[in-house]
């Protein structure tokens, strides 16, 4: 059913695409959360000259940093270079990076999420002009990859403001404001649906919602608050061509909930043992989840981990990735190894 | 056996103390991790006369703050105010506090790991002194908890730097140098021992471990840094009349390896359902595990959702407490409210 859903052509050829429209590939294809980025001489001189949101917001740069990763290593999948919050521009919150999200007026009351604005006209088009231009660059073989936030971790940035270990003030206020936490989940439900839609039109072959702070919750909790506008927003996407990947950080204990979720991939941190995923997770994709940490060790204890990746990953379709994002300080020279690794092991 | 090993006398009459040693009580004893500090306006009030390490290693101001909270609710034991990185200082090694701890120089070498100072002497005796003044004032029937970081929390601390949302630098660490790491965690644990034996003999009459970065890691990982070092602690502790306490942060992955482990107690954070955590820890005492969120519900959720967490802690023995330390901005009277929710419970 779901193979039936997505189109022929270049995609039959897409190991990527194989992989996470459900085929048990002979190899896996790799790509890495946040390749296009920091760990990347290239970025970083972009960067010296351009500021964070500027980055974001002209096409051709963003282009030419989701690439940029592609031209160093064959990776089997692009991910359009931007951030979970640039969608909130059209809410009316002001944000700015350094580097990570600093709202300018977090969101504490129910006054302030009652007087958001309705996002009016499409949201963010510059990524989708971004998605176009890379796509004009790609090869067949290599697949493109949009996203999103979560709507429940997005709620967390908005209402503490920045990134936090705890996020007090987010936790206290879902308890406090139950239901002016709804009215805003909602409303970023809708965002996320148009947002994620306008990315496929614009050429995104797979997009994947990262539930960065999933992991704050109960399970209960994640139940009521993340769940249903979840499933709403990967409902609202079946048939329109793209996989839909959806990655949750430190959620080993909210699995039983992710598990009903409607999507063709399930990404996993690097806590979770990859079979254990695949009981959980049935007969989805699994994407993942060397810890990046690994980059760090000798060739020899990088060729065994990922070894050990790759045995877990198999039995059904695997997608490869670290399990987090790539850190700043990452070698390239480890990166090109993993990647020769992960393509030269027969499944 | 376990029930054996601890003192008649003063502990019969004390319910911490009972349900700590496995004893089913009829009602829940309570305390809360971080009772004695910055939600209390007369902690803030001796804060803004005395740097924190002024406050930890002054015995008079230490127990001072100790016996804040006790004084303002009828709570059933009091915890030490201190610092898990308190007795670093016998490794010669220099943390300021603004408020998280920071380390002048992190560990980023195995040069500098195998140089660090061999203790001389006892291990911050002045935490002894303060247990000592506490307990002179604590009334029998209150329990006094000492308490140290687990050393794989500390080496995280000391190899990074100061908190961290990731711990790239220690994770990498971890993978690049694990001999060197093992002789860090190695002297650090000796260092616990001396230091928790110190608290025992100077009237701890329970001492918990506190892991609060378990998370980072997946089970193989644990199982080769932590686990090993922890049972060396606790096994060490064995016989000296205190009931041992392992309470470890994000850790419902690392279920298996903690069952594992020879204590009395388990404390279990939010995200874990006290009867999955009953399943898994056996005839052990549980201790916790209201979200800390809860504290800032209106008074009907707070009463249902302890209510909630007691039902579940039934069917052996219970320490209530939150599932995480308390927040700086956290209601006296909202604590007031749990302490009383929780005595009035008929278990």
């Amino acid at each position: 059913m779901l193979k039936a859903a997505h189109g022929a052509g270049a995609v039959a050829a897409a190991p990527f695409l194989r992989a996470a429209w459900g085929e048990d590939t002979p190899r896996a294809p790799i790509w890495i959360m946040r390749q296009a980025g920091r760990y990347l001489p290239e970025y970083r001189e972009l960067k010296a000259r351009s500021s964070f949101l500027e980055m974001v917001r002209t096409p051709e740069l963003a282009a030419e940093i989701t690439l940029q990763p592609i031209r160093r290593f064959p990776l089997d999948a692009a991910i359009i270079f931007s951030d979970i919050m640039t969608p909130l521009d059209a809410l009316g919150v002001d944000i700015a990076f350094s580097p990570g999200p600093h709202v300018a007026e977090p969101l504490r009351s129910a006054a302030q999420i009652h007087a958001l604005r309705a996002p009016d006209g499409p949201i963010a088009p510059f990524v989708g002009d971004a998605l176009r231009l890379v796509r004009a660059e790609l090869q067949p073989h290599v697949g493109l990859i949009g996203f999103a936030g979560a709507p429940l971790t997005l709620a967390a940035y908005l209402i503490e403001g920045s990134g936090s270990k705890e996020y007090e003030h987010f936790r206290a206020f879902l308890r406090a404001e139950p239901a002016a936490l709804h009215v805003l989940l909602e409303k970023l439900t809708g965002v996320t649906i148009d947002y994620l839609k306008m990315q496929i039109a614009a050429g995104a072959q797979a997009v994947q919602l990262f539930d960065s702070w999933a992991g704050l919750h109960d399970l209960p909790t994640y139940r009521t608050f993340g769940i249903p506008y979840y499933r709403k927003i990967l409902e609202a996407l079946a048939g329109l061509g793209a996989a839909r990947i959806f990655f949750a950080l430190g959620a080993a204990h909210l699995t039983a909930a992710i598990a009903e979720l409607p999507c063709e991939v399930v990404g996993v941190d690097w806590r979770t043992d990859l079979r254990a995923a695949r009981a959980a997770f049935g007969a989805r994709a699994l994407q993942g989840n060397l810890d990046t940490a690994i980059l760090y060790a000798d060739a020899a204890t990088l060729e065994r981990e990922t070894h050990a990746v790759l045995d877990a990953g198999r039995g059904g379709a695997h997608v490869f990735n670290l399990g987090h994002g790539i850190w700043p300080d990452a070698s390239p020279d480890a990166v090109a190894r993993l990647v020769d690794i992960v393509h030269g092991y027969e499944r």
